[in-house]
């Protein structure tokens, strides 16, 4: 057993497929001066097919996995517009007289060397994405064949060095049961795009393999735990084959509870929505059951785009997503863009902490021009169905303030234009910075409803970057700092009058469902693949039970304690239900 | 009136020495391929003795303003050894046939664009880094004269462009009276070093000058409000020179309160204490009347070294900082490196959010080897004096937990080898996590004091980085959320009987003693720097009108409000004082 890191969860069995490296012959000669410009054509040509062809590989991945995973290739893209990586190419051939190709392998060298020196994982993950547009710019100035997979063989499971999102991109899902990397972790380009195809990959196996990987070895790998296996003994592969099939028993018992309601065995009812990023992730949040939009995240309109969308552009969209819920309510989120989101035509300053930076209602504040258009837009939606407005990143009551005051400004100037929408339309503030749990009694008389974004709060309350793998280890979202800003929050709200609903990660962890049902929590807003399977627990749940469970981790002093009873709680409910 | 960037305070008025840019004229011509082995001993030659030149400086710096600003000059060194700036220089030589000169002008130009284009605060940093270095390097191959400033004349207010940290080390403090930059901000290392200088500093003038600067021309400056004046009538040029004399005279007056108590007008006593970073700082803390060490911060015992500090290296360290408070209590608070402190010998993984990330404790529980020979080093120093061990960044009570396993280790060590230490050495923990003022009741059980480190505890909790300028004015230290967390904390070490103390810096704010008389907290430690002021206005402050304020505070909604009420006052008890 070859333990590996987990990338990207699903369970594969099946022959190796091993891609040799991407690699090309280059010409040994320089070129003579005459064929300076001949040079600079071919390097233009190239440059031109080259981003037609990323064009056409982000269109076609968008279709599938969504703009923000497609947005991997605008930077792509960018590259080949950068005018330091061209200087650098035109001034090899300019100078040393050497042929386009070598020009690009020089600078592709020179840039990768430099960005690995750095030690630095955003430069190394740059570097990656410098090699894979070079290779691309390189195969074309080569007239090299595109590496292609087998697809008339038996689906396999790929297994490669590194794997580039481009390669992703042409990969068939169809045929690949899963992926093997060399090389990468949790949070490369590679691994997220793996997460959202549902491609099981396992990442980081250099120097663990006794021998190296032969294409037709019989491979067995879990995504989730990172473990591999290459040609394992009969048991290990039925042990896996079983495991494959309860889960995909498991996932289409799940399917059959789309229309049933989330009511705990002793009838207390749970009311589950989905977070979406997209209109086209509507009709999959209708098919799971969902009971309204939790949480809308508009930066997506915004992204992979050339300037900022206008008032009717945004207008139509959350026109679209308002309708189709038809009366069941949706919460759009203002802009929360900054930290690790970026908009092209937006430049904003590079921080050396973003998550403790200039984003999201920080922004929208300051560029109040912007941010009255999209509540202009909001608001025109409202007059279509149920529309709540939600502002993120609240830190105080001033923040409260000035972004009602644009609000109102909004409704004036609709007012004046004659355009309907909702005068009453609920106005409430992510709770996911530790101030504002803290004065959560204050910001409760400012505004309409709380949400509590579990993500960003349990980050900053243990002042953890979880996606930092050197502490990853310590985003805890069970700390007890955490449960009691969670009963602070949801006194406060209930102290005021207000509802208060969940929309981090949390709320997609059955894990989670004692401390909703302690608290009296019972809204709750998750990831579309997260919500039958929480339902699934909730219909297994003794709120009776559950209220108990909370009350223990009330009384304990770490995380681990509190981690250790939520699981045993889950656990225990889970096998009460398979008895018959 | 010209409004620039307050870099470093103080007011300064006279004339104007205007610097030229540090630029030199190069050889146009290339040289012959004989000579190659000749321009590499050229370089390597100039790159020995600039590096030389680098390192006196380094020392001679550290006397004036201490380790931590001169580690500034490792960046220097570290440039000269690199080997991606050695090989680009290095390529242009072999390949192009070039003098080492112009080697070297072409690779700082060709790293500067680049790392300029990067648009990253960071990279500009290095981008001047880079140009300090090579700008020297280059004046050592052309044999040119080191730049110097007039010191025979009267003197004067230096007008420069820009200023790298090596420029303003020439700088003789007696000759200038303040300095002006056209580029920079207040987070630049020229800043730093300047405020630690104590010169006056304005920056970032650059496009507000109607017409440029010329030598001889009277500038009056402000480095505090960042105000500007050229060739001002004589009615500014009074009242600053007034404001000036005032700011001396307080001064020298301030002095005279080292050896008086810190108590307010009706009997409240408060107890203050220095932060030091090194044994050369406590004569200074002893004779402004530092009752102890409040915060004795190792870190740069590791810096400026080769490799980690000895056990014996430490306890000289930690022995002579004890033996010298005589008595007076020294808290030594245990390595807090990573975030924006770096080790050479330590490279520690570059990190997206290094707030949020890898350092100080979290370190110290992964490097246990390195976290017990510091506790060994202390334990033995406490033999000697009034020694308390504090940790710093904890957020959970296993953390504390497992550092007192070590310390217990480190103990048992002792004991085994017969070395004498104080076997009941009291031991802390820094509240700076906002998880660790929700389990303050908690953590207080688990160790013998708390000291709350305001700086970092304001920024998680607001999620505002303060050196990031663009949402620098969020950093609020009297956000109600703020007030109401030293409540949380105070009355959880009372509850439990364990003392508290401050030594962030809201505790050199005197506006926040009504704070600390209300919460009952009569521990301060701050910079030497703000002892004698913040005594001066306890001395001047009546208690009970203090307490009268901080109750008010705490009915208050924005960090406004109550930065206004603390501001009123303070402004309130000066006045009372100047009445007879």
């Amino acid at each position: 057993m070859i333990q590996g890191i987990g990338a990207s969860a699903g369970i594969a069995i099946g022959k190796a497929f091993v891609l040799p490296n991407w690699e090309w012959d280059l010409p040994e000669t320089g070129i003579d001066a005459v064929d300076l410009a001949n040079e600079f054509e071919r390097l233009y040509e190239g440059i031109r097919t080259s981003k037609n062809e990323i064009e056409y590989i982000k269109n076609e991945f968008r279709d599938i996995v969504g703009e923000e995973e497609s947005s991997i290739f605008d930077a792509h893209l960018a590259i080949l517009d950068d005018p330091v990586f061209m200087n650098e190419i035109q001034g090899v051939i300019e100078r040393q007289y050497k042929a386009a190709e070598v020009a690009v392998k020089e600078a592709i060298d020179h840039f990768v060397t430099m960005f690995d020196l750095l030690d630095d994982e955003y430069m190394k993950e740059r570097a990656m994405d410098i090699k894979d547009v070079g290779n691309r710019l390189l195969k074309h100035l080569l007239g090299a064949p595109e590496i292609t997979l087998p697809a008339d063989t038996q689906p396999y499971v790929l297994v490669v060095k590194e794997l580039s999102p481009s390669q992703l991109a042409h990969l068939n899902p169809a045929h690949v049961l899963g992926v093997v990397t060399m090389l990468g972790g949790k949070t490369s380009h590679a691994s997220i795009m793996a997460r959202a195809l549902g491609i099981p990959l396992v990442a980081g196996i250099e120097g663990k393999l006794p021998d190296p990987i032969q294409t037709g070895d019989l491979i067995v790998m879990d995504g989730e735990s990172g473990r591999l296996f290459i040609n394992p003994d009969k048991k290990t592969v039925d042990q896996f084959e079983c495991a494959r099939t309860e889960q995909q028993v498991r996932k289409e018992r799940l399917e059959l509870l789309a229309s049933v309601d989330a009511v705990t065995k002793d009838g207390t009812e749970m009311r589950l929505s989905a977070n979406i990023s997209s209109v086209k992730e509507l009709d999959m949040a209708v098919k799971y059951g969902a009971l309204g939009v939790g949480l809308f995240r508009t930066e997506f309109l915004y992204m992979d785009r050339a300037s900022f969308p206008s008032e009717e552009e945004q207008f139509e969209v959350y026109r679209q997503v308002v309708r189709k819920m038809e009366g069941r309510q949706t919460v759009i989120r203002t802009l929360d863009i900054g930290g690790d989101k970026q908009l092209d035509y937006f430049p904003l300053p590079q921080e050396d902490n973003p998550f403790l930076g200039y984003r999201a209602i920080r922004i929208s504040l300051e560029r109040q021009e912007l941010f009255q258009t999209q509540l202009t837009a909001i608001l025109r939606a409202s007059a279509y169905g149920k529309t709540k407005i939600m502002y993120p990143m609240i830190s105080s009551v001033d923040e409260v303030r000035q972004a009602n005051q644009v609000l109102r400004r909004a409704m004036a100037d609709l007012d004046a234009r004659g355009i309907p929408y909702d005068p009453e339309i609920p106005v409430g503030v992510m709770i996911e910075i530790p101030a504002a749990v803290t004065i959560a009694d204050l910001l409760a008389k400012e505004c309409d409803f709380f949400s509590i974004g579990t993500n960003d709060l349990v980050q900053y309350v243990l002042a953890v970057d979880r996606m930092n793998e050197q502490i990853a280890h310590m985003y805890h979202p069970y700390h007890p700092a955490i449960i009691r800003m969670l009963r602070t929050i949801v006194e406060a709200a209930r102290h005021a009058g207000i509802p208060v609903s969940v929309c981090g990660e949390m709320a997609g962890d059955e894990r989670s469902i004692p401390l909703w049902i302690g608290l009296g929590v019972h809204d709750l807003s998750m990831s579309i693949q997260s919500l039958l399977r929480v339902k699934h627990r909730i219909l297994n749940t003794s709120a009776e039970d559950a209220r108990a469970a909370a009350e223990e981790c009330y009384k304990l002093t770490t995380g681990a304690e509190i981690d250790k009873l939520l699981t045993d709680f889950n656990e225990s409910s889970r096998f009460e239900n398979q008895k018959p």
